[in-house]
């Protein structure tokens, strides 16, 4: 789907660490919570062996601040750098045009 | 890395048909090519069992456009659609800031 050009995305592209007690959960509850945020569009995500990226979509540069300083996703942010990535990257890109193909039936 | 910013992101997100003849090393080939066109500054890639997302990062707008009509990434673009894709969406994006983190040693 569009969302309506412009809008914004933040590209977070990480590197595990072996640690992984706790990780998939607050993976699947920080995807909760940001889908209720003001300004939430999206979000698409993949892992494999070597990188995880993940994009949300977001209205607008303050909604992406708002869920960046959201209590419980800071705490998860740190506990992100204490135990689960080796490295991480954060982008914040404004979406300037798409398009899409589906298949058809 | 940072590329120094303004620069430009193509958001690449896709779903696959159960096609795999031929699309690995068409992958890995287009990476190569990517890398060896003017403008490119990176690629990152994950795929897992229900997604696939591929960033690749250029410093202009030109420059994706010079790759998308590169005469060998149109066969590809068109083989992706008649047997590799169920569906995808291309998004292009203009950097405007990044953070990253890296575990102490």
């Amino acid at each position: 789907m569009s969302y309506g050009e412009p809008y914004y995305a933040v590209i977070f592209t990480s590197t595990k660490t072996p640690v992984e007690e706790g990780y998939d959960e607050a993976s699947r509850r920080m995807l909760e919570l940001a889908a209720t945020q003001p300004g939430f569009l999206g979000v698409e995500s993949a892992r494999d062996a070597s990188l995880g990226i993940t994009v949300s979509y977001w209205e607008s540069l303050d909604a992406i601040a708002g869920w960046k300083r959201h209590a419980e996703h800071l705490e998860v942010q740190a506990k992100g750098k204490s135990s689960w990535y080796e490295s991480f990257h954060v982008r914040v890109a404004r979406v300037e045009r798409e398009y899409e193909f589906r298949r058809a039936d």
